[in-house]
């Protein structure tokens, strides 16, 4: 396969965003992505727009971001992959390229959410488990998917309501470094243990928000990338995997078994071990889905998450700091922009800036997970400031 | 870029299909296409699902799909170009080989589109226009856009009611010899042209139905290809190219830009001419897009397609035979399955293998033009018996 390099990025604020319509909304990310890469439009051969959709009123959001962007006659689509509908847009670009396909190429995550209210946003997330058997029939929706993990989490291991409250609480302190996040504001165990149950254990400050939102890469041949840039972030792996729509149907609830196959592929792919890593984002729409994540990622032992945590060893200066830029969380969770968003976050990481949550970059290796659906689909990628 | 070939096809009756669900209705086409492989499921590396949505209940049309086939663990996602989401597919699981990422990937069409009510589905397709703009505001629908298109085409060029009229003729004639064909029996010109209008000049003959149905490629790597098949069918070449959303900031109506871009970027690439072509599938959602496809895509001049129509040029013994299993309109038009049902088809003609609609090959290149929107996306495909 050629190599393929992250060589512009671009990142809207996140949150409620009333004041931009979808086009405007995706160009706030292009526009910078194409400028930090410094190429003209008409060097991007194809535009990949990674989004779920449902949320608002356009059916071919591809189309209008293109066309809102000054891009004429790109080669287009739309990927989906619920939640990771960010990442898979990312691989879409980054298979153009390595194929040979395309020397520079364009990936956009991009959802406009708060367009409907939060009843029909619920509706639309609770239909992406299986519509028919687990929605229609028994009212699953995501806090009930994510509470049946965090019972069984604790069942099994001890976990606690308060090791898931700290997981809210580091969050929104990184979240209060990012301007672009959703949320800006720290908050305390306290008040993430007394607020309001949502589906038990899981409780308001356990979920991530519902937002608005878009982030944009620019990809890169080998060549192109050395001609444009001096800070190439490359794509070591793409693992992908999926696992059954039918909670009913899986072996255990402790862990999400695609977030496990798509690590091992990457990091095989990559050819390195978690103790390789610098930093990470991972799929935090819950607070029990990152300490999950730290162990199905092989950060730790099964079980060990919440000593991780505990420990300090998720927070900058810790083994392997985790969502520092807030995470779904509290920088917020526009499906379709949430994979991209995190392409961003490591690269920004990798090339030294990150600002005020910058980590130490020893490996000079980032992770992206990226989950869809609950555990439907999951994305792991890989990149590495060293080619 | 590696060579990858299309080794399994598989495709089920097209039509309203209330009998199966929407996993079922993927399994009939995705069986036939891993048999006709002669595969393994485990060997398939990914699976790319075409699909528009919307007209379901399930959002995560892909795991829905993946799992009912029997698939574990397999990279996933769905990808949407509108009318042209299966073109979308097969171009996804062509990159994934291409690059070197998969050695055998799968590529799904698939819509179940009479789940909802007629008036439902003409707003669905009258969103993938620019919804805000052109169907809020001036309730624009399909029938009502490829309507300006014939109007512009019948005073530039003389073309007549009668000129669409035969494109429906030739449509069911050859729709009456394939089995999976939604309409199996033959019109006269007269029925189509005293058929209620719809929007003037386009009547209930000049439009293509409201359809269910799938269609499956394996796509293999050329290794894997000269393994597994026989008769492999090389993808020579992909172009894709896109428009406004915006009629209204269309240069013209008497054709469509993309199709003339994609279609020049596709010939590039397979280093043919339409004069190497043997046969063809063309993206006739009405009958003025089929005549506007034969001038667009280079099988004659601009506002010729009329005559080489009337010519009968495009019938099975003409210069290029165009949609000779029913096209859009008489075999019906399943939004994300029709790109994929166009590349089973091309594949069937080039193999040797299409019955009773068989064409003769003397060069041994086929191509597949599919359209989303109203030129808002276009996919042209070259594919070659020979490598």
């Amino acid at each position: 396969m050629r190599q393929v390099a992250i060589v512009g990025i671009g990142h809207s604020k996140f949150g409620r965003r009333t004041d931009v319509n979808l086009g405007e909304l995706a160009f706030e990310s292009i526009k910078q992505a194409v400028q930090d890469a410094g190429v003209e439009k008409k060097q991007i051969e194809n535009v990949t727009v990674g989004s779920a959709g449902g949320w608002y009123e356009e059916s071919l959001p591809a189309v209008i971001v293109n066309e809102y962007a000054g891009f004429d006659k790109v080669g287009t689509m739309r990927v989906e992959a619920a939640c990771a509908s960010g990442s898979a847009a990312v691989r879409s670009a980054y298979l153009s390229i390595a194929s040979g396909e395309a020397e520079i190429a364009l990936a956009v995550g991009l959802e406009k959410m708060t367009e409907v209210d939060t009843l029909t946003s619920v509706e639309l997330m609770g239909r992406a488990g299986s519509y028919v058997w687990e929605f229609e029939n028994y009212g699953m929706t995501f806090p009930a998917y994510y509470a049946l993990h965090a019972v069984a989490h604790m069942k099994t291991f001890g976990t606690t309501e308060e090791d898931m409250a700290r997981v809210a609480v580091k969050a929104h302190h990184y979240a209060s470094m990012n301007p672009l996040a959703q949320f800006q504001k720290e908050i305390t165990l306290e008040k993430a243990l007394s607020s309001q149950v949502v589906s038990w254990p899981l409780k308001l400050y356990d979920a991530c928000p519902i937002s608005d939102g878009s982030a944009a890469v620019v990809l890169a041949s080998e060549d192109a990338a050395r001609k444009l840039s001096d800070t190439p972030i490359w794509i070591k792996g793409i693992g992908v995997s999926s696992d059954s729509a039918n909670l009913s149907r899986r072996d255990g609830y402790v862990g999400l078994a695609a977030t496990v196959d798509a690590s091992r592929k990457a990091y095989a792919l990559a050819k390195i071990t978690p103790a390789d890593l610098d930093v990470a984002t991972c799929h935090d729409c819950f607070t029990i889905a990152e300490i999950m994540a730290y162990e199905d990622l092989g950060f730790c032992a099964k079980g060990d998450g919440p000593k991780l945590l505990r420990d300090g060893q998720t927070e900058i200066g810790g083994r392997i700091p985790v969502n520092v830029d807030g995470g779904l969380k509290a920088k917020g969770h526009p499906v379709g922009a949430t994979g991209v968003s995190m392409m961003v976050e490591v690269s920004k990481q990798l090339r030294g800036e990150a600002g005020k949550h910058q980590v130490p970059v020893k490996h000079g290796n980032g992770l992206v997970h990226n989950v869809g659906g609950t555990g439907h689909y999951c994305y792991v990628t890989v990149l590495s400031r060293d080619q």
